[in-house]
């Protein structure tokens, strides 16, 4: 299960985020590289974390690390998808270098004081990195984003960002239930495939319906249809019953497929929040409704249904589920207070002059960062936009 | 083994349907909403066919439920590549709901009933798949369909659809082998990828041999490649040698090229039968080849042989080998008539005025369902057939 | 893990080679070619090479034996690359043939006489591939190979490329681990993870420091940051300490990426070595390197540390540390003086004139083999080369 995690970062975020035209390199490259520096630098972290308390000095490396460090990576690029485009390669380290730990707090309250459960990262990984990210890039906003002609796709970057939607579709049920084992593992990939089947199914009709043509949307059904796994994820290994599952994933697709169509554009024009690939609409609201959803299962969870194999819900015996339900909640909100505040401060760092930051032209574009191979489909106006990126000596380094 | 299916039905089927150049979209997004509607629709239908007889009440959900729904998707999508391109989604859902129906009752004759082997599905996935599908598509054959520019591919395309081949290559010998256990998992596993190995280099040698400049056909590579692994479906975990296994592939090479290369286009001039990918050449022929190797094997099979843990062809201890192999071409007989009397009832159905059909100018053409970004290779008539497109309020809704 | 190795070989190396912009049906298709044929012949080879002095007649298949023969494809898929686009098919077949069985002869005399460790195949696997294949590529050098504008990529076959690249990054502790067993596969695992993350952080910095402006170039993150894999692979199952691992992993990102940038070039213009996919920078050194590191590994290592699982280092009692190490040497002074000759007569021999041999204006083209269809990017040039191409009947055959 390690191996399909690894394949979900690596093949599922990177292809992803390739759906614009002229941002392919830097999506696939970029995910690359900050997964690569986030498993090393998140195993030191999240082993730092770890030793608190345990009076041992030295770090163990198994398996086990090396799936949480997967975990960190989502995170950090869950967040990488609310700037793509926007900021360079030295700012995505400084934020991710940053991140890792606002991560490990948040996770150090929710689980380690507040016992809250969270198998498949609904809150810890996705809420997190969603409102992390948001809040960063609130603060990077610049007026020149909104109209650029480069944030769009084109036909082929459409089905390469499909290879990364059918990866992660594929294998969030092994990401909700690598953390458990035995039943609890069989229960969370059953749920999670059942959610996702049934988002995907209401996400094609809800996309339709609310067209006026009612033709398809690309960008719904590359994101939306994942919707169901995030929502599953708190509570994932749940006794939820297959029916449950359906619900949930239908949910979270309403949530995530309106988010796009309704709410995006409104945040942009109102609050001037620019989400490149709606990380809002794909982690941010779904991780709050299963956040939502695993508070109320808790709260009305019976402990001799558990029998097969005590839930860790349980292991707190001075607790009632109605207080489980409670620190769900309250683990929630720590979450989203630390995502927000800590993500508006590493907005302010990184957006201090001495980064390598990005002017109006240079937004959602390779040729800053790569060298490019001449593209196919070029028309003039690109061409001068490529003597002026030419002109200019573009200092980037990376790590 | 369940997460290779998996992959199998979303990347594998998905990325092999999009060679068409202005289908990309719909061969991967209806595969994919194809694929998440008969995974809870087969579920259902699967578990009540279950029941029959045992007087439980309930439909139990487990992995192997889960990998059960998964071939009653390849089931579906078989026939989905049948009539790729000229079909709305309303009218795909609508085949899928009929279509899973009638495979379960092709299982219940031949597995419950006639006991016959198939532990890779080549009759009961496979031809039962292929034919439904071409009954489908003969009955819905429109002249317009065999002159049209769009059903061609293009450089790129070819490209995503080797995603396709390779992904179902690489995981035949699990999707042979899942329904399986120890001994015989492995037995198949080991036939399955002989198998596709001597059938992938038969298939470049007879690709380039039967065409008069020697050149490789792009169609062959993607397709007939794959015939071995359908052919060895019905004995893969049967004791064929290694030697007999290369001769199943090699045999389903000869067959699927050469099917490709004279008998499409023939009986397309014909019978007027439209096989958008080619799935009696791929699915329906080297399935049938399979079942008949599968009733040869039974017939000469020596239970000794098998000591190592019985074959379930033994488990019926009245029946001799002959009578064994009489059962499983019995077996194909039944499926060859369902697949082909309820697919030519459903085509019927579909062809009614009330679904969502489409013109002539809308055949492979993504424009129909899917908001396109700009092509990159827009010539003058693509624009003007997509003004008449755009003119037309095109009502399409799913699920 | 078989089934790791085998997407490796098919997708991995198959996609790795797409970048080249008219020669992508050649790189995945023949990939494919090469790989099913040299399953067979291997399986083959490798079992007479196994029964030498075993006085048994008959060659078991096992998944064991799938495993070694896709170890063989590996080998020769690492030559391909380095005569990628200027050999046909029927001399690729020719070169498999004679490779695989020289690859046996340098396992039988490194690891059976030798001893030597290699579980990642560093050494057998990729030095051997390499040198193997670049003495074929410096005895078929012509001067209009060097010029063509054919050998380059263009946008989309580069994030083609990217495919190749991150499944191979994604399955290599797979390929390092495979052959071991319990606490050496998870060891391996796990080093081999940790080189490659490092491996892929340097190769970014190296790759924009290196560069006059700055800018990433796409064939150092394609290839150099597999580099980390190839130098583990002599001693993944060693122990390394994580330290050790990601300093290995450094030190190739750092070889390969300035061979790709400084030395590549510099061999071309003296020795006249061309090398299409930069093998010898991701393969050839990485690969001595890998084989120099363990050697110094061998030498200092103590046995009580590994008294969880007796190494096979230690299975000759007789040998003290030091000369382990000398041994390793020893091997990979074996492997390359075999892979040197035997690449260098089977280079003469691919040059009679008995093979479909290429000319200049068919190198890099997919137009020679492949029936094409219209691609996007016609200009009049290549039209113009079209025709020629046209106009000669160019016989192809395969197996």
């Amino acid at each position: 299960m390690y191996q399909d995690v690894h394949v979900m970062m690596v093949i599922g975020f990177g292809f992803l985020m390739t759906f614009l035209k002229r941002h392919g390199f830097g999506s696939v490259g970029f995910n690359f590289l900050l997964t690569c520096f986030v498993i090393q630098w998140s195993i030191l972290v999240n082993g730092w974390f770890g030793l608190i308390g345990t009076g041992a000095g030295r770090i163990l490396i198994d398996i086990k690390s090396l799936l949480e460090a997967d975990f960190a990576v989502a995170t950090v690029l869950i967040s990488f998808g609310a700037v793509l485009g926007v900021v360079s390669p030295v700012q995505l380290i400084m934020m991710a270098t940053i991140e890792v730990v606002c991560y490990n707090i948040s996770i150090y309250v929710g689980i380690v004081q507040f016992q809250a459960t969270d198998i498949g990262g609904s809150m810890f990984i996705h809420a997190f990195g969603a409102y992390f990210g948001l809040a960063v890039a609130r603060v990077l906003y610049k007026k020149s984003q909104t109209n650029s002609r480069k944030e769009g796709s084109e036909y082929h970057s459409d089905i390469f960002a499909m290879i990364g939607t059918l990866f992660l579709w594929l294998y969030w049920p092994s990401f909700n239930a690598a953390p458990g084992n035995g039943t609890e593992r069989h229960r969370a990939v059953i749920n999670t495939v059942l959610s996702l089947a049934a988002c995907t199914v209401v996400t094609f009709a809800l996309s339709a319906v609310t067209d006026k043509k009612n033709k398809l949307d690309m960008v719904h059904i590359q994101n939306a249809t994942l919707a169901g796994g995030v929502a599953m994820g708190a509570s994932a290994d749940l006794l939820v019953q297959p029916f449950g599952a359906l619900l949930i994933g239908s949910s979270a697709a309403v949530v995530s497929t309106l988010g796009f169509r309704y709410l995006q554009p409104l945040l942009q024009r109102t609050i001037k929040l620019h989400d490149t690939c709606g990380v809002h609409n794909l982690h941010g609201m779904p991780g709050v409704l299963g956040a939502v959803i695993s508070a109320i299962i808790a709260a009305v969870a019976n402990k001799a249904a558990y029998q097969d194999s005590y839930h860790e819900l349980f292991k707190n015996t001075l607790r009632t589920p109605g207080q489980n339900g409670g620190f769900q909640i309250a683990a929630l909100v720590v979450v989203l207070a630390i995502a927000i505040s800590t993500g508006t401060i590493t907005g302010l760092l990184l957006k201090l002059q001495v980064w390598d930051n990005l002017t109006a032209v240079e937004l959602f574009e390779d040729e800053v960062f790569w060298e490019c191979p001449q593209a196919e489909s070029d028309d003039e106006d690109t061409n001068d936009e490529r003597e002026v990126l030419a002109g200019k000596s573009t200092a980037t380094a990376s790590a």
